[in-house]
């Protein structure tokens, strides 16, 4: 049997993602997100959602630019604490020892520490109510060479033990049931 | 050191959802998707992102409803399967022995066998090249008795199980690390 519940956000499992912004160091933020997503493959597409009153908005809104993070299970306490703690008060590098990189496109830092860094640049602003969309272009992916199959080149993402987002609670990733197209595979 | 990658659609881990739509049996069918997401908390939004090359997109521009279903790891061949074959030559639900549901305010049915389901109103298309993103209200949260709690009435997510989509590959939920606020949280 199923319950009647009131509207809201219920869509899960979902990435914890620490977005980086900032043109220059002394204006470096990091800000952690679950509404973040792809939303179109060619060109590649995805957006993050921000409340206005969060301390890294304006800090978007002027450089239009930002990176996504990746986060692991070793970021965990990282990942969290850049979410509940506010850039005005806290310098988010510095305290949680997260190193600021240069990414090949955009002017904001990558976070070293994280596996993947997704390089975006906002093409529209879409005000929704609590939150607002930045829906943005991928201008480039970086991607921690120690994750890269030797042969293969493939990036491991079990060995980067990605973190998830469920409703309140963080969860390393489980065990492998399937790849996408086994349920149509013919049998050997 | 990191690799320049050229731009592509790279975050995870993401949910595996099926989309249920259409108004009457005759034209029920179910779509998988892991471009999803929460875009706005108040008021409740989502989106999902649509190739229109595939056989429910008319569908959902015709009634502008659906219902997102969370799937688990029971459900992982179903979804994987509804995600590479057609509506054009099957009958889904049938052919996974999944039951359409009513749903409490769209037309569209629920998948029975989901433990949430989510049901949307579609307010806007956008295109964006590959994929149409479609932002939706969420009108009602339909919730599976057996994962609530018996007295709190809270939903059990690391029961339900849910799958989670990474780069082609399918898995289960993995440990608890902690839950939002943890890491500011004064120890006893």
């Amino acid at each position: 049997m199923k319950q009647d519940w009131k509207p809201g956000t219920m869509i899960y499992p979902l990435p914890a993602v620490m977005i980086s912004c900032g043109s220059d160091p002394s204006e470096y933020n990091i800000l952690t997100v679950s509404w973040v997503g792809t939303i179109c493959s060619n060109p590649p597409m995805c957006y993050i959602s921000v409340r206005p009153e969060r301390f890294s908005y304006p800090i978007l809104k002027k450089n239009m630019e930002y990176v996504i993070n990746l986060t692991t299970r070793d970021m965990a306490f990282a990942t969290d604490w850049c979410g509940v703690v506010s850039g005005k008060d806290h310098c988010k590098f510095e305290e949680m020892k997260l190193t600021p990189g240069r990414a090949s496109i955009v002017r904001a830092p990558l976070i070293e520490e994280s596996p993947l860094c997704i390089e975006c640049r906002v093409k529209e602003v879409m005000r929704l109510g609590s939150h607002d969309m930045f829906i943005s272009e991928v201008v480039n992916v970086k991607a921690d060479e120690k994750y890269l199959h030797p042969e293969t080149g493939a990036f491991d993402m079990q060995k980067a033990d990605l973190l998830t987002y469920v409703h309140g609670k963080y969860y390393g990733m489980g065990d492998l049931l399937g790849f996408f197209g086994w349920s149509v595979k013919k049998k050997k």
